[in-house]
């Protein structure tokens, strides 16, 4: 243990530690400040990594945000990289480095010990993963040998397979096209985007398709193919083989807790170290951060690992604070809010989603909207797809996601935020956004969405989900005729087309016994058949929701 | 007083009117329900007319969103246009109606009425206002007009002058300028956008500079010149004459309250007529809803005025549901949020600024950072500049403001969301909100201000307004030489000019008992300053809200 000032060592310098380090020395001008890393630099942008290897982000020094010089020189932070720690004794409060290249062993005493250890990508043992090509994307030189290896190859070699359909595998497939690369995206599940629910990300799978990446889904990667040590493509579990000169595995993170389990910290249900509201372990003086450690999470209320830059930022600044003065505010739940950007399209998420409510034993209820970010009447109107989850009962906002254009990243945060108070579906009807033509609308997608929960929970009409079966049912489709051609509803051999403002006049073409279902283009005049319906003796009308645009995303057509 | 079906009478199609008729309709097939306006079209989107102008939206048919047949086909409403409501016999519930043009009256009874007449632009009895080429915006009828008139000059008469640089008076001028006019816009208060605070509009003041629109302050329109009964300028109070063939009346608009009046209706403090939370007036058989009525607003907890169209489709639609059911959710309170786009640059409010605060007697403290809208690191990062308005006992948000070129209404509409819950700062530093580079920061400017709001609160470092008498401060200015020569402080005679990064080994040159206010570029810096200073016994250290850039904005160089 130290005897002079405190003393604060922190593991790690980028998944949180850089914002750890710089609020003790805010908060605690007298500290030692102990800043370890394992690698070359202590600090750097790595959600901006895709973005130089495709060269959206020329210039490479834009990343390196907070370099070791300007953090011992503005922050007096003694930062040591290449210094990986290998060992915490937590009896004598000391920690084990070893020095790179040389692997001298050297010894640093802590009063309090932060870990931001994060993350680190997972690479299967597979044959041929160690071949020339085959990448993942953890740090600075990793992006550095990617980008090389992006400007060596020319002509055909120029095609790239990307392992994972994440996040970060689709920013990597982006940025991998618009650097001319033939890319294909490899993803086990059956949908990218695993996170989300099926339906909702139909929109950046037609703009994979319109900017000819190519996709590849439910077979997992076998092997890499390789010829004289270069790979030259890959091979999947069902035997589809897939050429590339370069291979990115993207395939998710591994929480580098190693250190945390070798010194007998707590370990939570999801892997990362355990920590209360202030980041503290199960040792209180020593604190986790970032993708290692877990959080508080809303609306499950479990402690779960979130992998994101945000909380992780937040928590090592707060971690920074109570380690230096004892106190702080607590870390807020986490909602996993996210998002991405592929090409021109925009898929984002927050809290959970039909399927993880579903998992978590939670009983929810969705509803789905496509609406203009903006005024229809106003150029470049540009539809959004919003999907708010929520519980039956109560109303409570469970989750949200959306694709789109433009628009979609505020509507998440929007919901986002009044998640973080309890907000119900009736919270969201009267919430008071901005409005003008170029911004949104009178009636924003979040309040069509909400006053569409708020009516089904009102009983003044229900909603079912895009991807139902329809057997059994009497189908009524409102549109015009012209729309019908256009684009039929799709898994039903038999409907009733009357358009919606000939309904009150044609309603006798109907069986009011029969159990009906409405489809519109988007659910908004189908709400209004379904209230004449309901009111004109039917017994069981629901609409469908999200119209005929989402039940072709969620049944494709034959 | 009607004997038949449920008869629902509602005075107004655009401000409200429509939704609460549509509503009325969804909620009741069987109701009768009549809706009376006194103009040729009942529903238009009023929001878009300055973009038909200026050719922004080139269709106008585009702006007429739910024609009367429409309305009549798919909701059987009763559609009487031309069609002046001109008084209400509340005992025998019945309203007299003058039919336009041929003046015939007639009358319609009603178990329920509706009152959304909306407001009318200001129009002072001033000399020569009657001149061709002087014109309001109310409706359809004036926007063509007014574009004609764009259309016809030519050469040397394009030239516009708007008076009142509100909301509408800018949306004007910009689309005139984009027409080629040259454009003057006059507003007797001394700045642009008078609802916001005075240093906050100043990016916007400089679009407009950069646009060449002249802007004229601090008079008042005295009196139209014509020549031949054709504008040909306008004469201030103070004597300046301004050259115009096109003169547009944009000093906000009066409420169309006289039916309500002559009614015997409650009329609230501030000129709009009383409702309830479910847009009941003081008859209880009577609603009113859009600009003519008050809505509960927060966080005054006042029942005012808000001629905004989100509110007015929202309390429209609630007043159609109770007209029709006798039970609808309650309004929810109003924040007044808004925005306007000039040129390049954004503007947006919600809930209170520091002077309305100060008005209403509310003890407040603000925060300003100034923080591009998504990663510094990735292209295309524009500054917003964003203040938060705080009670200082409790840290409850009482309102913010944002200008920027990108992502300003995000911001506030998170922020007027939060503060539908009553959020204080400490809420706002936790949100959860989605970071990716292309989007936003993993801290976000909401995050750095509330982080510099909580820093206040917590005793960890005031700020010092960016406006303030720094005469008797010691000035401690922490930019590099480079920087501090290129934008030096203003409204500061004597500075000592230290590096933060050598603020360390060059305290002594700064005296510990003087009050000190430390300047950097935004107030980041600034801030690590501050702590430094504090730390090391300085008694009394503020930071410069926003750093030298907000105080040039605040204090103008001479």
């Amino acid at each position: 243990m130290s005897t002079g000032p405190l003393r604060i060592v922190i593991v790690g310098g980028v998944a949180g530690g850089a914002s750890a380090a710089t609020r003790a020395r805010r908060m605690n001008e007298q500290a030692e400040i102990v800043l370890l890393e394992k690698d070359e630099f202590v600090s750097f942008a790595n959600c901006g990594m895709p973005y130089h290897i495709g060269g959206e982000i020329p210039d490479r020094a834009k990343l390196l945000v907070a370099t070791a010089d300007l953090l011992r020189k503005r922050f007096r932070l003694d930062v040591r990289i290449h210094s990986e720690v290998i060992q915490i004794d937590r009896a004598s409060k000391v920690v084990t480095v070893r020095k790179w290249p040389d692997k001298t062993v050297f010894h640093v005493a802590y009063d309090k010990l932060i870990l931001t250890p994060g993350a680190s990508p997972i690479v299967q043992n597979l044959d041929g993963v160690g071949s020339t090509g085959v990448f993942a994307l953890r740090n600075i030189a990793d992006m550095d040998r990617i980008r090389s290896a992006v400007d060596a190859l020319t002509g055909t070699q120029r095609k790239a397979v990307v392992i994972g359909a994440g996040f970060i595998g689709l920013e990597m497939a982006e940025q991998l096209a618009s650097r001319n690369f033939d890319v294909a995206v490899v993803e086990l599940q059956p949908h990218i985007l695993p996170p989300m629910d099926a339906e909702m990300v139909v929109p950046l799978q037609e703009e994979l398709n319109r900017e000819n990446v190519k996709t590849y889904f439910g077979s997992g990667l076998s092997r890499i193919l390789h010829d004289k040590g270069q790979v030259v493509g890959v091979e999947l579990e069902n035997g589809t083989q897939i050429e590339g000169h370069l291979v990115i595995l993207g395939m998710g993170v591994r929480p580098n807790t190693k250190l945390a389990i070798e010194a007998g910290l707590e370990i939570g249900k999801t892997g990362g170290i355990a920590t209360n509201e202030f980041q503290q372990t199960s040792d209180p003086d020593i604190y986790a951060a970032g993708d290692a450690a877990e959080y508080l999470c809303y609306p499950q209320n479990q402690r779960m690992r979130v992998p994101l830059a945000g909380p992780a930022n937040r928590a090592g600044r707060l971690a920074g604070e109570h380690a230096a003065t004892g106190r702080s505010a607590a870390m807020s739940p986490v909602m996993g809010t996210a998002i991405v950007r592929v090409f021109h399209q925009t898929a984002a998420m927050t809290g959970l989603t039909v399927k993880a409510a579903k998992r978590a034993g939670l009983e929810c209820r969705s509803v789905t909207v496509i609406a203009g970010q903006h005024a229809g009447y106003f150029p470049d109107a540009y539809p959004i797809t919003l999907k708010i989850v929520y519980s039956p009962d109560t109303g409570k906002v469970l989750g949200a996601q959306a694709t789109g254009r433009d628009g979609v990243d505020k509507r998440i945060d929007v919901i986002a935020t009044a998640m973080a108070f309890g907000a119900t579906v009736r919270d969201l009807a009267g919430l008071d956004l901005a409005y003008a033509p170029p911004f949104g609308s009178a009636k924003d997608p979040i309040h069509q969405a909400a006053f569409t929960a708020c009516n089904e929970m009102d009983g003044l009409g229900s909603m079912l989900d895009a991807d139902a079966d329809l057997s059994g049912w009497q189908v009524v489709d409102v549109r015009t005729p012209g729309e019908i051609a256009k684009a039929p509803i799709t898994g039903v051999s038999k409907v009733s087309a009357i358009p919606v403002d000939d309904l009150r006049n044609r309603i006798l073409e109907l069986d009011p016994a029969k159990p009906t279902v409405i489809c519109c283009g988007v659910g908004v005049r189908g709400h209004v058949a379904q209230r004449i319906l309901l009111q004109r003796g039917f017994k069981n009308v629901l609409n469908l929701s999200g119209g005929v645009t989402l039940r072709r995303r969620a049944v494709p057509e034959k």
